[in-house]
């Protein structure tokens, strides 16, 4: 039996999300079926992690054991002839049979995409969120460092959740501006639900003044009525997987 | 009377182009539908030029006259509440009554994107042009400076058109790279038909090392036949129109 590692990129806009919800196949669904196609096995991928509807993914990684015999090298294009225009498997490789897309997952970087201008895109629309606020760039950067390190996020944490253990840690957060896009970027070993979401809002009510508080003491209050408001998922890609 | 200069962005997918044709209103005859919405006037506008299917614009300027006296400041969100998503009014001004988008313009703008990657992106895909071949990023660069000054493009044009007077002038060429997009953008004093994408599809043969010859012998040929394919459409944007 072989176990094979999935790369893939996504655009989210037209699905449910990761996973199958009711009539609609869902992301994995779809590579499911395209594996199917292939293969003529009816193979479960795991996935590092699902993803909400609507967001994006420029390197989600799956897994799934197989009996094929397909090389390796050939599997991408095999399975991309097969799926849906936006769906793109961009690398296959082998792996471990222990290897599990999700608990061998180490860490994850996320990008957002932030639209800042008076006018919403005719381009951007789809990925990216629109702010029309004027953002004090400099101000969201600096208030970003605090977020760095091992803290107990659970302020970022969308308050359905039933996660216990809200302590995570963020190795890395860069935040660049091109145009009238501002992009931030976020690595760290683990998130909480909607957490990169409500960073990103947090940061906006920053930028533009509505919220006053700095980041630490937003992350030290531990109160979801604190943090900022949910940034929309189409913004929001899953950038890498780290193992 | 007043003249109204706008400045437009749109993502040409959906359109048959800047015109009107046959059943479709064009990008043109939605923003004349959009002023006759909300003046109640029948007006014509005058575009900086045509684009082509496909083609997007960042900004593309046209004037039009009109009697209505809203005031400039509430005219581009008024147009953009009657005018379809992909199509946004982002600056209108009012100008001299001998203002003309297309004889007053003194030059042009253009960006070109190219998604460069072995597998097709489903996120970038309606907004760029995907080339699988490995590029040799710094002989484009440097090959690319040869267009810079006055010269006969006669190479770079479409053999349909009739233009007679060939020579135009590109004040900058600037080729830069982000991952895996390639972004090229052209200014000059005036262009010839399809003359962008074919200086980009050359641009794309000569790092792919499917032409050997310099760009400096192939604008000196003079012969269509010795220039590159034709990018297409889509990968093509209208930056700016400069008067």
């Amino acid at each position: 039996m072989r176990n094979i590692k999935l790369t893939i990129q996504y655009n989210g806009k037209r699905f449910c999300g990761w996973q199958k919800q009711n009539d609609s196949l869902g992301i994995q669904g779809n590579i499911e079926q395209s594996i199917k196609d292939i293969t003529n096995e009816s193979v479960k991928i795991t996935g590092s992690g699902r993803t909400d509807a609507g967001v994006h993914a420029l390197g989600q990684v799956a897994n799934f054991n197989t009996e094929c015999n397909i090389p390796i090298e050939k599997i991408p294009n095999a399975l991309n002839s097969k799926l849906p225009k936006d769906i793109v498997i961009i690398n296959a490789e082998e792996v471990n049979l222990d290897f599990h897309s999700r608990y061998s997952a180490k860490g994850k970087r996320y990008r957002y995409i932030i639209y800042n201008n008076r006018y919403r895109s005719p381009i951007y629309s789809d990925i990216s969120y629109f702010v029309k606020y004027d953002l004090d760039f400099e101000k969201m950067k600096k208030e970003a460092e605090s977020l760095k390190g091992t803290h107990d996020f659970k302020v970022f944490m969308s308050s359905g959740s039933s996660v216990k253990d809200t302590v995570r840690t963020i190795y890395d957060i860069d935040i660049s501006k091109c145009e009238d896009l501002i992009v931030i970027e976020i690595e760290g070993n683990g998130f909480l639900y909607n957490m990169v979401r409500i960073i990103v809002g947090t940061l906006v009510d920053i930028g533009r003044g509505k919220i006053d508080n700095s980041m630490s003491s937003i992350i030290e209050s531990k109160l979801r009525s604190m943090a900022g408001h949910t940034a929309p998922a189409h913004g929001l890609f899953l950038k890498k997987v780290d193992y």
